[in-house]
């Protein structure tokens, strides 16, 4: 058992200012110091994208009464990069990303801002989480969010993370006593079908809106984080950054070049 | 063996103009009918970025003297969306990214705005892969490259590719003669130490440039990506989107919540 309090880093896609992230910080601020690094605007969808051909700033705030506030001009992922490597005097205990506003289960996973902080979390060795409510409205009720929060983090605080994992957690749209449990999962095979909203601007030019409909190839499956979430449990898929198809190495072995 | 030419999208993250994207062109013209949709300015670290909160332009362009080209306002991922949902008649026997200015190996891959297309190519179920050379400069010699490119098209062309993988394809910056083969691998486990380069702007307020050094852990792994790289090899690292840490759910299934 650590004697000293952990340090915990909080972070989201949906800027600093968003009901989630207010959320998440009264959540884990009994369980540990809190230091706030997130997007000064909404950064949903950035995936994995890091500030390279820009500059960055970082503001200090003093929204929640935390340990430590800044806002930043980057992506979530700059906001872990910059959180470890200079705003904080030791690496944190614990990341934690969200609460988002919104799902990222199965194939989301890969686009969003709040799972990428983690993920980044992961890839500097730190345990790290990304918590995502099945709820887009600015008025959504967090209030099972954070009883599931809290225990997610102190079974984190308490048994670690396997080395280069970080944990995706969803959360149904329910009230905390029709939650039926917490399940662990794997990804859906899913994908987006894109129908690009097409429209015309008041010069007559086109442009397009990125939207779709979500399409879900392991409809059923009981081990998938669709399912678990349908039928009104918690998810947690095991998220890694190793991309590489081991199984297929020997597949590919096999070519002539 | 397919009778009809086959329909090759190329995109990129350097930007439409870039002379590795012309050299993409180049060797994979004579191979099938090519459509060009890239983003209409440098994409690089984009990750997997999406565009959600604002809207999406296309132009079309001639540069090049292909079937069709585009130039698009949004990130690689986008490109690759709108080519495959609205630009094309039909979905592409294969989606090429690149060539990029500069290393995607090992961790990399997952800030890649060149590699992010190609998975987004393997997510739409077409074979995709990725190339990048080992060299930044504008003025980099892509006539190694273009022999590598034609060799691994044709291959992914009759072999097709696992479901759910893409390929991940880093070329040495070494003169064609020079190398030793191509080398199935992983990618390497290996991280940036971010050195954030601090600033003064002109009215005294600090601002920061993202930088770093890559630190191997993997050194001397000769199935690595990176050791091949080291070793006048070209690296084809299969790369998936499913990125469930599988071997994990057993270890967090004996957790008590």
């Amino acid at each position: 058992m650590k004697t000293k309090r952990p340090l915990i880093l909080v972070t989201n896609d949906d800027g600093i200012t968003a009901p989630g992230i207010a959320s998440l910080i009264e959540a884990v601020k009994s369980i540990g110091d809190v230091v706030v690094v997130a997007p000064d605007k909404p950064q949903s969808g950035m995936g994995h994208a890091i500030t390279i051909n820009a500059t960055l700033r970082i503001n200090k705030v003093n929204i929640y009464g935390v340990k430590e506030e800044y806002s930043c001009t980057g992506t979530p992922v700059d906001c872990v990069k910059i959180a470890i490597n200079k705003i904080l005097k030791r690496k944190p205990d614990l990341v934690v990303s969200g609460i988002n506003h919104g799902s990222n289960m199965s194939i989301n996973v890969i686009y969003s801002g709040t799972m990428s902080a983690a993920v980044e979390g992961a890839i500097e060795s730190v345990p790290a989480i990304g918590f995502s409510l099945l709820n887009e409205s600015i008025d959504a009720d967090f209030s099972a969010a954070k009883k599931i929060v809290k225990t997610i983090v102190t079974q984190v605080l308490k048994n670690g993370l396997p080395k280069g994992v970080c944990l995706n957690v969803n959360i149904p749209k329910v009230k905390f006593e029709m939650l039926k449990g917490i399940k662990i999962c794997r990804q859906a095979k899913a994908n987006w079908i894109e129908e690009l909203d097409e429209r015309k601007d008041p010069s007559g030019k086109t442009y397009f809106w990125l939207t779709g409909r979500f399409d879900n190839y392991d409809k059923g499956k009981k081990d998938t984080d669709v399912w678990a979430l349908e039928n009104q449990y918690v998810s947690i898929v095991p998220t890694q950054f190793d991309m590489t198809a081991h199984d297929s190495i020997k597949v590919l072995e096999k070519w002539k070049f």
